[in-house]
């Protein structure tokens, strides 16, 4: 079987200082393992003519496509276009379609337009151009000896509209592509060594054309199955096969059999009946309620949050008495009052809390930091559970956070077993 | 002047399936910035040993230091250290100390030691051993031809430690380092394009050594200085100088004249004068309180939130009356009156409040996506603010964020002046 390659090139000065985190090479590189291509390498450069073309060059020598990004923004530092234009031998030439759209997004933020702006609207006169939705900079597609150069802006949002309807379009009519068969689980509660131990035999007796990745976070590991063919109906049975057994191998510790987060988990099991929640924290302060609230749809079963960051509004939102809070607010009897509490501020059925001591600071020899309580209930009842987390802060409000939708999620099954 | 680079490879198949964003790479380049060593190049390949060892022969050619994260695990897929051991022509062994450290991680999580995790422990007998205070999995330091390459774990967390304690004070010791300067300053209002056409003379007559990098972020754009040179009380004189006259010129958009976040900027302000502050969020669902307390000591300014995404939730807490609700939470008395709540159910001096429509459902033709309301303001005054954002989702919500915590901040530089 052929298999086909592309290398993503991200461009820009910020990624070599470290000021940017680039998103946009996981965002690209799944959408085209999606439709069957594989990325082989990513490099990221400078804003730098010779470097830029010299990763064209080693691109183009492993990979039939390649994916660039950045430094197609107006100010000086940025020359990706002046320098693919020269490197597939063109001349820069004003794209009407692309002086139109420029005009009127400036009409429409009521800004006036100049040189530096019109310039945008300049493209080689030997590439298709990719018009922008979402921006002002276009992008472009170069073919040459085979292989397919796409040239996008690096701001993810404009990069993603051209890369949906352009550039994946595209790239399935120009390549022949196999067909791609992903299936994810999510366990918790077993190490990533653990899981390798109990499913090992099964493991090596998978077919070649089938791969498996752990990808472990947040402490719980997720397994990818990845399998690639040209017949689609046999790989994909044989996958199905393989994921079943699988299933019934982790099935202790299976939190979910598609891929997605545990929080979502949550949200299908409240969707199913009709159900709603809320969130009390202290020590994630917020987080909990961001990683519900960023995906579409939430308000259908998620109501709100009380952030109870000090202790005054732990006592006077949440009704948690003052005698409770002076022997601790990193407590079990905290936590439960904090989850009774919040179902009577929001209404909601059920209520996750969390309360502990996140670091660097704040931590005692009794109650070190990552020291954690956390409850999940509903009027009727309310589990707990105490975990001692040892990462930095952030890592720390994460790790909490899924793991108290962990709590909520074991206590959803179990009221609908009942 | 000799300039110092370095390449940073990351390793794993999840890289280029996209699975997991490289957040390693940028903390990596600051690290290495800051030490006034270079990125040359940053590459992502997969767990395979050619394609790895592709990757260090390029490194080598065009860099001094060579910076290899991932690919250390404990499973089958992780080949990185049997692929370096081949490549420096060395021979596993076990190492006492690591050895040593894996047991006692083990007996700490209380879980069974297997053979996977011992050999952990075991490292190429030509290497220079990383000790990991935060993990199972010991890194490495080779040296050839000149060139230092250094091996760690993909764990941020982890390799963090390892960097800070020992890579760092490493390469400073084997490598002549110059100076390094860095200068930054925060804008908000002012477009990258028109900031550039303000600046234009001012960037044209800078000195060859010092370089400026525009880094927009949320509407706001970042204006970043760095110099570089051996002679430190130079380039520092000449840098400040430059940095100064860069303030006059933006005074009328700059946020603020050190490298720090819109919402640490408004943290400052609070710790000046000993005031508090609480939120309350609509559209943005937990993500500002998430922001503020993310950052250690944010429990001396900040009080709590409540995140009232239902509109049950802004009555009953917030009191936000019946009938304002009917005519549209979206809008500004509504947005008023959640100031006023959360100041009342926190008892915080200062408050923001959001409510909005973040997309991708749930616009109207009056009130497209997009569509924002903010308040900010003390129980003696608040102010307001509409505004109009043409993003996805998640960046409508860190969009909403960054503008509410200037429409803060803003309002208690008024109140410290009057």
């Amino acid at each position: 079987m052929e298999k086909v390659y592309a290398t993503i090139i991200t461009i820009g000065d910020e990624l070599l200082i470290g000021q940017v985190v680039d998103t946009n090479s996981a965002w690209i590189a799944q959408q085209l393992n999606a439709i069957g291509i594989l990325v082989k390498q990513r490099i990221s450069v400078g804003d730098d003519a010779r470097e830029i073309m010299d990763a064209l060059d080693k691109a183009a020598a492993i990979s039939q496509a390649v994916l660039i990004t950045g430094g197609l923004g107006p100010t000086a530092d940025d020359i990706t276009k002046p320098t693919l234009c020269a490197y597939f031998g063109g001349n820069l030439k004003v794209d009407e379609e692309a002086l139109q759209n420029v005009k009127i997004i400036f009409q429409k933020l009521q800004r006036p337009l100049i040189e530096r702006n019109l310039k945008q609207a300049e493209v080689p006169d030997n590439c298709t151009v990719i018009q922008n939705a979402r921006g002002t900079a276009p992008g472009m597609w170069f073919e040459k000896m085979g292989v397919y150069f796409v040239s996008m802006p690096g701001v993810p949002f404009e990069m993603q509209g051209m890369m949906t309807d352009f550039v994946l379009p595209a790239l399935k009519r120009s390549l022949t592509l196999p067909a791609v068969v992903h299936r994810t689980l999510l366990t918790a509660g077993i190490g990533e060594s653990f899981l390798a131990e109990l499913i090992q035999d099964w493991e090596k007796a998978l077919p070649s054309f089938i791969k498996l990745a752990y990808l472990p976070n947040y402490g719980m590991v997720r397994l990818r199955l990845t399998a690639t063919g040209y017949d689609k109906i046999k790989i994909e049975e044989a996958t199905d096969k393989a994921f079943a057994d699988l299933q019934g191998l982790v099935q202790d510790y299976l939190v979910s059999n598609v891929d997605e987060t545990i929080e979502k988990k949550v949200a299908s099991l409240l969707l199913r009946t009709g159900k709603t929640m809320s969130t009390a924290e202290s020590c994630t302060g917020g987080y909990m309620a961001h990683l519900l609230t960023r995906h579409p749809g939430s308000s259908a079963y998620y109501l709100g949050s009380v952030i109870s960051y000090d202790n005054s509004v732990k006592h006077d939102v949440l009704q948690v008495p003052e005698d409770l809070l002076k022997r601790g607010a990193v407590s079990e009897p905290v936590v439960v009052q904090m989850v009774r509490g919040v179902l009577e501020a929001t209404g909601s059925d059920y209520a996750v809390a969390v309360s502990g001591i996140m670091g660097p600071d704040g931590g005692t020899g009794e109650k070190p930091v990552g020291t954690v309580w956390m409850a999940a209930g509903s009027r009727e009842d309310i589990v707990t559970q105490q975990m001692h987390f040892r990462f930095d802060r952030m890592r720390n409000i994460e790790l909490t956070s899924a793991h108290a939708f962990n709590l909520l999620r074991k206590f959803l099954l179990q009221e609908n077993q009942a």
